[in-house]
């Protein structure tokens, strides 16, 4: 027995559902008709995003709710190029994205910048000239 | 100008890498050859899981890092049956994972445990039995 190597989901707790969703059509997306008022779904070529209320996702997972912090989990997406990357960026802060950091060549030889959601939850955009992406926009990981 | 609604890595933040490393890899996921000392990267079909210190993670986004807590993040793998649910998380606790909710029948009508990996880090595993799931595993959602 093993667990598959797999993420079907990534749900993120927040403060308002509706907020968040408009948020997230802003980027770009579009949500699931099987979602409802308290929580929604985008798909994502194979990993689908949900938003879930956090008092709710607290509860659903029999864990204690905390203040708002720093979640020590961060999403990314990779571009082809470098000006990709800060065409994405500036196209989330117009959405009202919070800056984290502008996108510029990093330690490990890549290019990124970073943006906070609604709730903080930190999303990377990046350009990592050592993995290429597929027809699908997946990295091909050695 | 619109993001893709693509997730290409998720990375949690870990208090140790090769411990966190170890625990991944006892669930059955094999790390790519990239990864070193510093951060792991297991592929996830489409989705990559890092596994970066979160110290490393703070300082990379810019952000301040607080007291480990619930991140109001989780992580889920859907299976096709309750049976496969109860039997992959037995397999998580056989590795050392936290229980946080036993599988257990759910108010959505599907089927759903929590575990937690050693930082805390919420995973879900559920059936669900209004969402198939194509031959890679992937749901289909509608």
């Amino acid at each position: 027995m093993s667990l598959p190597s797999r993420i079907n989901l990534v749900t993120l707790g927040v403060a308002n559902v509706a907020t968040s969703t408009a948020f997230y059509e802003r980027l770009g997306w579009t949500k699931s008709p099987v979602s409802n008022d308290d929580v929604t779904f985008f798909y994502s070529e194979g990993t689908v995003l949900g938003l879930f209320g956090r008092a709710s996702l607290a509860d659903d997972a029999n864990v204690n709710d905390l203040e708002l912090g720093y979640s020590a989990v961060a999403l990314a997406q990779n571009f082809a190029s470098e000006a990709e990357v800060d065409e994405a960026y500036r196209h989330a802060l117009a959405c009202g994205a919070e800056p984290r950091k502008s996108p510029q060549k990093v330690f490990w030889g890549g290019y990124s910048g970073y943006f906070a959601d609604p709730d903080g939850h930190l999303w990377e955009l990046a350009h990592n000239p050592f993995i290429s992406l597929d027809e699908r926009g997946h990295m091909c990981l050695p």
